[in-house]
């Protein structure tokens, strides 16, 4: 009875990632017009019984447990790619060969050599592919974008972010398998850096353009920890902590900090930018808010407005409820969700692309060689 | 290929709750382990595009255009019922003797007495039956219940409240017919009363226990404006604004104001409660967060504690996503039904049944008599 | 060697309100260029040994242990009235007698009656007069004033305002004697209304205008107390909390509150004003800010402003420090010495004067009268 | 009649910090009991008929034009410098060989090897000796010392502050001269990192001990400005931004950035300390408030308490108000004063010393060097 045309999703890896993302395609229909509907047609899962349980919750029609086997269906129009860091790659690059479209979760990649290698394949292949840096899609953040790009800030001086967190402060907590991977450098590639920077930076290239130098330091504060797929207590291999200056080419001066030990941060994704005529700020737990500042305003009256950005003119808001009444953070993957369609409706391309994320592949590759160094490194363009 | 068994829906009303319900519907399986699962049965409203254009988007599987075919459906386990006030209890009524569940939308009743009526109905009938007043389900308001319930803040002084919005300043704005039926007092029954106090009323109930006297003042800024059922300006007839004192039964004293005339708040519904060893507030516009201050805190660190309650061990927030990741207004809906669920099995009422919610409405008939007569009103028992 | 003329300053009592006007004396020439000086002359207080002490710490150069001996004396221009409100009046009617000026601490009086014959004294005296009601004074609350009075909030709606404090909860806190005066109804005539709540409404009657109708109630929670000029148990005769509905003569409704059980709230002044096109809050716990929101911003950047009123263009500020640098409550007294002191040399009277307080006394009476006889009250015009 | 032993004091200077000072020299002994009651004996500045003018509003009883006859006078006990940088060495050297006590307005010097002079100096002639970083005296931040020193926070893991001020983006600001001199590398001898990081190191290594290396980056946006001393448009020497990396001794990593082009910040200095079990934060623009967040709270109700630090058992505040009225900027140079009297009665250094002061006066060359070479640098000891 629908009037949309299908879009027939595999998804692999059920985790909390595989969550979010089912989630959004299974909601996208009821809250944005759009000529496609997702259809949850297969989940993929190392575990089958695993796989069958998120299956039946969340109604895919039918389970795999080898990757491979997925991407060779026919049924399968677009691959969605869950799993961790280190296998993102050869899925994508099998999914490409296959003629899939591809939704990546970020990072794109271990680093800006295979994100490239990606990145030319699915340009090869010739098919649609976007990553998943969803906080481009908080509307708070995406009407900050259009600030900026109307020019409302003027120069721009200072870009800064933080991202923190306080989960893995115990040292009684393991590394590695279902859960904790991302404790594992093998499976991780990084810690905060890939984990959490890459966000910051994603955001920060799309808002204030390219960075063109970075200087960093990392710290790992437990320096071993119980391995799960082992068994024993193993050397931790990736950044608990990670802090970088840079340079813009714009010319502003950006700071980065992410860490997994600030405790009483749950989830503190924070960014600030300050221009020549007006600055703006914003976080993760209160996303639902934008604060902006107008040097503009009658002097006497300046002051950081806390904008409440529920309204209907706000982006993507007049898809949701009535002014006052916030959305939260599972909604910035429907609106990906809905970006894809619209764009495949009118075949654009889906901001990230491959191609436009190896740009945070490259910052993420030189913070992590600066750290190793000590000195500035100049970031790879791409 | 369900596990659950199907509860079949039938929903009265496609405006603004129409949406919020059927979300609720949809996702409630995704997120809670329930033994039913709601099916989108069918929905009911007066105009045939309408309902069809409704039932489309949201995936109802018929339409029906008169709400008396509805209830006398065979297939329809229960009756959602999301029209303007003065429709509910002729609805509920002929439900009732139809032997359907009933889920009423906020308020019950034009009054109290229509309410005793319904709630009458609804015991001889032996159905099921509740009334949807979501905010207690918002998580911080839930965990603000279990703090008082365990004593936390002993005694209670004092309980004010209020809910305050500004769409309704422009005299340009129409009353009546869809969308503004809130400002028609034919349908609507009163202003912000019923509306936005109602709200405040059942939760200060629930919080802090029966009101026992009252003493309140309305006004209607706005004193004409055009109908749009009859095209002709017209006298309005709702309280534009309404505040209230009262004192609990319990001894502590309550504040209640609300208004759709405070310039800059969308939708601010705010309460605090302050006791002898702790105090709680809360807002709407923040809904993720719970202020505490426990004076049991050593003394020279005590300081109002701004809780994410976005937690494992928050109600009702390990069904959602991670620390730190806040969710919404609409999941307040998605965890009544999915209380109303497993009420169902457990063959429990789910709170606030029609009996529970008469309280609210005796308040209300209170408040909007003294306004009237300008004079204290003892609250009439239920 | 001082280039001001002397003001010579003679101070009954000296507590908490004595040691506040004696800095504001004290450090006025240092930031406002006046023409003249106040010199610290005497200070007065039953006790000798207690007025010794504060006039060795302050600076007085004299001592008096009887205030008609302070009144009488030749060499004292301004008599500062800081005792107990049920002395107010028998020490300005003398002082004005005298012919010196009089700046006394608020309230003026115990009731309308006693002010108004204060009022008639000073104005048949022709002394100069003044209430401190300092909160006027905080540069954010100034700031308001001047927004209101430019039109820039358009019609107002709503007022509301609250005093909360929490420090006589404990049942322990004796009444009455020094520095528990003010949970003695003989000596402070009533609790919170006179203490608190006089500081709400003689805000609201300059931001917003006089008010007509009032309607209360207030409680008592803790019933009895040790007295200590007695040593017994006695009744406590004060209103613990106070709270009333009121109609401004522009139209608006007000809401006030104020109570000494708010656990959590120290002396949480908060005030907030809703008008048609801007709204403004202010709050005592952060009196350096103004929360202000003009709704003839761009709409999609509405949101409430926090304005960090330390600019040198702010009320005020441009004697003090530089942006960003705040200053605190008792430059609250400082502004109204600066101001008495150059209204004086301009021969112009100081708000309020004794004859403006009186409106703040009408509405005082009208709130306590109404929690007593239950009904709305008119309150007295003056 | 005073009952204190006199303290003689000779100000050097007499802009913003002249101010503060002198306000602080002449409101101690109304609020604190100490043994001495400093005098305001001289003031000294280049200009005759702006000392004068100074003299006159604060009460100086003479003027001076050199310093150097200041220094000389045998009625001055205590030196006190507020010139611009360059000059502080000369200034101080002298004092200290004419057996003066000096308070040195920060920093303490244009870099190490001359504050290295100035220690041994004041030293070797056995004169009391402090640096006025006056933040260590905000109650707050003295409030957060203890709990660190305590114990509360644990091991430490990240240490972050900012300065953030936006005066200097108009490229129509000259440079240098009066009020400007900040601007001009010649008399500041650099830019945010010796006016603001200055204070942000002092604070850090006091709460969170020795700093051992550092990279660090710089940048001056407004290439060149009109320099009031010449006339001509001159090239800018400071640096109107900072950031920089360090890790501190404790092992914790820390990041500091300070700007004067941050629009919509007036005097933003914050900092924010993680230990494994607790953190703080504060910032100046409500410098009465610290926010701490303790994880051995219930995990539940867990969340950062925003203290309002005017509590009689909070640092210093038994000397000011009663609960919740807040004290502003200037007490800080009152409480310096304060502890700088007690300490000379007790015949204990005051911190920061002149020895104390090198520690981040070691900090800022290195931080300036790595600017300048691009590479970790590691501080000096001292």
């Amino acid at each position: 009875m629908s009037k949309q045309k299908p879009l027939n999703v595999g998804l692999v890896g059920y985790g909390f990632m595989g969550r979010t993302h089912s989630n959004a395609y299974k909601r996208v229909n009821d809250f944005f017009e759009v000529a496609h509907r997702p259809v949850l047609k297969a989940v993929c899962g190392r575990s089958d019984a695993g796989a069958k349980k998120f299956a039946e919750t969340w109604g895919y029609e039918s389970v795999e447990t080898d990757w491979r086997k997925l991407v060779e269906r026919k049924d399968i129009d677009a691959i969605d790619i869950c799993t961790p860091n280190n296998t993102h790659a050869e899925i994508a690059l099998a999914a490409a060969a296959a003629g899939k479209m591809i939704l990546c979760e970020k990072p794109l990649s271990m680093n800006l050599k295979e994100g490239s290698a990606m990145a030319d394949a699915v340009e090869k292949a010739g098919v649609r592919n976007t990553v998943w840096y969803n906080y481009r899609r908080v509307p708070a953040v995406t009407l900050a974008k259009s600030l900026i790009d109307e020019g409302k800030l003027g120069r721009i001086f200072h870009y800064r972010a933080n991202f923190l967190q306080d989960w893995t402060i115990s040292a009684d907590l393991p590394q590695g398998g279902a859960g904790l991977w991302r404790l594992d450098a093998a499976a991780a590639g990084s810690g905060v850096t890939g984990d959490l920077l890459a966000h910051c930076i994603d955001t920060a290239i799309w808002l204030n353009g390219t960075i063109g130098t970075v200087c960093s330091m990392t710290e790992t504060f437990v320096k071993e920890r119980k391995h799960n797929l082992t068994g024993k207590v193993e050397p931790v291999g990736i950044d608990d902590a990670c802090a970088f200056m840079c340079r813009f080419d714009n010319g502003s001066l950006g700071l980065f900090e992410s860490t997994r030990y600030a405790r009483g941060h749950k989830a503190l994704y924070t960014f600030e930018v300050n221009g020549e005529k007006a600055s703006l700020k914003w976080d993760l737990h209160d996303l639902h808010r934008l604060q902006y500042f107008d040097h503009r305003d009658d002097s006497a009256l300046r002051g950081w407005r806390s904008i409440h950005v529920t309204d209907g003119e706000h982006p993507y808001m007049n898809r949701w409820w009535v002014p006052g009444l916030q959305i939260g953070y599972e909604h910035t993957f429907v609106h990906q969700v809905a970006d894809f369609l619209a764009d495949l409706a009118a075949d654009r391309p889906t901001s990230p692309t491959f191609r436009e994320a190896l740009s945070t592949q490259a910052v993420c590759d030189a913070v992590l060689d600066s750290a190793e160094v000590g000195t500035w490194q100049t970031v790879i363009p791409v």
